[in-house]
């Protein structure tokens, strides 16, 4: 079963070895452990639904518990301590597009405030239930999770919105063809959800970001139907895709979706490379990307991620012969490792790979083969477990992303990290922060910053180092020419520094099409669009 | 000086061979004379302007000639008639944003209507001046054309709108960049008219359309400017860059354009093969984009195409010998011409070129070599200076397109070629009718039509003809699921079709759009949306 207070199934768990502990204590210091609540404890402080009755709508408190929060880390810390604050009046699980129709219907008519869900995996609030007068809908898209058609031909796949990675691959391996979308979020996070929030998956380089997947479909608003068909390109007037893609269910809800699809390759390989330091190592990435050498993925680790995660590994004999092999070749202390992958036929691979050694060991890149890659495979969505074994061991782990031209990568990569890494300094508190650049662009790359603290001495002091935290970190985000999110979406902790890149007059937009397509304001209201 | 009645530069000229004359009067009649008008003429018909007086405005007849058409069929037969019927009351040709958004504000006080004018190419009448109560000043933007920053890092340009495309290249060029847009219309379009229309260049399978293309800028609206900052990606809510794409001015004046670069690629060739029939080279280049092999260009001809190309080459004795070599090597009747490019390193372009003969081949194609494809090179921007020799022929050419899924691409080619080659048969007259397909994604392709008739006796006659054939091609486009347009935009003349594909909800949200970003509707109304 599903955690209620976590991330993914309760039977799996992702260790955090005893070395990893030494390794995190040396840097902030020992673990502070905090109580969990039980999930009865947090029934007993459910209220009572002010929802009219509705065949669709459950009203059952473990229903609304469950579906009450998200993954960001508020909600991570009120799940662990059971002060959810607010839960939805009432959760839906509509089979067709004709009931997610129906309960918008019916929402209008009974003023109600509707929360789109697909798989509860935001790191940013979209799905939590605002404070409001009006009673409070969550419609979960889950059962709309069907593959309904393929064209094999145009290599387009029309699924429901609620499909999750599993079901979209399983679906579409059946037939010899994958989507090619792997957020770390993939094994919950569901394809509406894509869409709404523009994801962007670990394989982005080879299949395009949802942008370039989402070929069209329906969005149910409360102005009517949005149905946008499927065309390889048009020029016919702005793309209305584009303002599905991002909308985070301030417009509608997806009642359908049609994907670009690709045969699956012959071949898939991940291999790891060490180049001696972070400039060396930046700018060949950059070149990799700009020559168009056919990679599918690309994942640059920092010199203090490349330590950390040769910790986590949790083997540490080999990984004490990986590093002295490396140091001989020149890449010791400061080194960072590259992980890439090549996915297509024999031929082309081969000749990707050929490309992308060349290039590396122009820049002092030493090979080290495929290990480290089936690794990273093996373990590419484990990362979330992780924070449940930090958690056990009395610390906090978040991450935030941000994207930037080249020119900028650098200086932004400094900025965010120190704005973490000193966050805390006033208390006395060390923060460990690392980064990996995961989506390379002829313009720039995407900057994933993890960092780790200590909890204090209660839920309220965790939240509150948090908020130092991420508004130190966001703000210099938009203060360096960064985008709030390069991946999560904006969602309610992004809401307030997005008007520095959208400005007033894209603001101004924004709320007009909010306006449009919902006159009540009564979709997911403060998400995306703070409230005024 | 550049044609005030016609296409591009006056010196140039692309001639008629005697054979392709013989080879249309065969197929639609002999051709059809109608006599032109002089620009002394027209000159005489345009009223006084009902302009204010303002420093950067001309209310010269000349210029408000010259600025008064674009280049779609029925321009082009105003043009020659002298019939112009409206003209701007003023043109005005800033040389800073800053005298944008002057002129807008002027325009605001003045209630003045303003059409944004980049090459004046549109085919669709994206440029025409609209029949109005208000003045109508035309904004052209053709002094705003410098490359004012280059990112090299970052392969980011920063253009004036109005550069056109020798413009934006030689400036480029000069600092070992490309951008590596060709439309048709290169030789007098504009960045900025590329964005305002959602353009496609010649190698878009290897630079991407210009909404791949186009990175951020400032459009000056009436409601003030819109800032588009740069991001590699962003997951930062619905992308407002493509609120402007597609635009076609009626949200506001581009006055600053940022666009992606690429630097110029060691190597670049063009090959040409010829398959047997139709069906087989459709499938062809189906899996060469869905094998991802990494090609620049590709345009295939269909048969009638191939045929008439090879007699408009002009060379009978070389023509007459490779076609009896293609016929014993299989391709005879029906055979059809696959031009295709290869742009990158010599690696790179070695690995592709093997990969695409080797999939030709199982398809029966004959691979000619270089020679057509130089040939095709050469002449890549010459096709529009061709409606002139035709016109002193007595012949009316024009073209169309569309673009729809793979499986749905045989059916609406030989529906629309089917409409336009009986579309004149209750008056008895023939239409010659041929079509390639020149932009192939993965889901599908773009297909574009050329079609030739004879004018009838008088200018009202011709426009009558075309307007027939027009309207049956564009009711067929939209109603077997092909877009209204892949590449030349909406404009006037496919407005009215333009609901099919958007659908109520898509128009209305287009209007709300229009009416937030210019709330007295001053911008080229009409255009995009028909007025009500």
């Amino acid at each position: 079963m599903r955690r209620w207070n976590g991330w993914g199934e309760e039977t799996t768990v992702m260790a955090l070895p005893a070395a990893g502990e030494a390794f995190l204590a040396e840097r902030v210091g020992p673990g502070q452990r905090l109580a969990d609540a039980s999930l009865a404890q947090v029934l007993d402080t459910v209220p009572v639904s002010r929802l009219p009755a509705h065949p669709l709508v459950s009203v059952a408190a473990e229903e609304r518990v469950r579906h009450a929060r998200g993954q960001s880390l508020p909600d991570w810390l009120a799940m662990r301590s059971g002060e959810f604050g607010i839960f939805p009046d009432g959760v839906a699980c509509p089979e067709t597009a004709a009931q997610v129709r129906e309960l918008l219907d019916w929402a209008r008519t009974h003023d109600v405030v509707v929360i789109p869900y697909g798989g509860g995996t935001s790191v940013v609030g979209h799905i939590n239930p605002p404070a409001s007068a009006r009673p409070v809908l969550t419609v979960s898209l889950e059962r709309l999770n069907q593959l309904f058609e393929i064209d094999e031909d145009s290599l387009l796949a029309t699924f429901g919105p609620g499909a999750n990675g599993p079901q979209v691959e399983s679906q579409l391996r059946a037939h010899g063809y994958t989507l090619g979308h792997f957020p770390q979020s993939w094994e919950l996070s569901t394809l509406g959800g894509w869409v709404a929030s523009r994801s962007s998956g670990q394989q982005s380089l080879r299949y395009g970001r949802i942008e370039q997947l989402f070929a069209g479909g329906t969005l149910e608003t409360f102005a009517g139907p949005l149905v946008i068909p499927a065309f390889p390109a048009s020029a016919a007037g702005p793309d209305l895709r584009e303002l599905v893609l991002g909308s985070e269910g301030r417009f509608g809800i997806l009642s359908e979706v049609k994907v670009r699809i690709t045969r699956l390759a012959a071949q898939e390989h991940f291999y790891a490379v060490f180049l001696p330091d972070w400039n060396q190592a930046m700018q060949a990435v950059r070149q990799l990307v700009q020559a168009r050498v056919s990679l599918s993925m690309l994942r640059l680790s920092g010199a203090v991620e490349t330590q950390t995660q040769l910790v986590l590994a949790g083997q540490p004999r080999p990984m004490a012969w990986l590093e002295k092999y490396l140091a001989l070749r020149g890449a010791g202390d400061g080194k960072c490792m590259l992980t890439f992958g090549v996915t297509g036929n024999r031929v082309q691979n081969a000749a990707s790979l050929r490309q992308a050694r060349k290039l590396l060991k122009g820049f002092g890149g030493v090979f080290t083969g495929r290990v480290l890659g089936r690794k990273w495979a093996e373990h590419r969505f484990g990362f979330p477990y992780l924070r449940h074994s930090l958690w056990s061991a009395g610390y906090v782990v978040d991450t935030l992303e941000t994207a930037t031209d080249w020119s900028n990568v650098d200086n932004l990569l400094q900025q965010v990290e120190a704005s973490l890494r000193e966050g805390l300094a006033a208390e006395g508190e060390r923060v460990h922060v690392f980064t990996h650049l995961s989506h390379a662009y002829g313009e720039g790359s995407s900057l994933y910053t993890t960092y780790v603290f200590r909890p204090g001495a209660s839920y309220a002091e965790a939240l509150a180092r948090w908020q130092r935290l991420k508004h130190a970190a966001s703000l210099t985000i938009v203060g360096q020419r960064g985008t709030i999110s390069h991946q999560h979406g904006v969602g309610r902790d992004h809401a307030a520094y997005l008007p520095v890149e959208k400005g007033a007059l894209g603001m101004a937009t924004l709320r007009a099409l909010s306006a449009h397509f919902d006159p009540q304001q009564q979709l997911v209201p403060g998400v995306l669009i703070e409230q005024s």
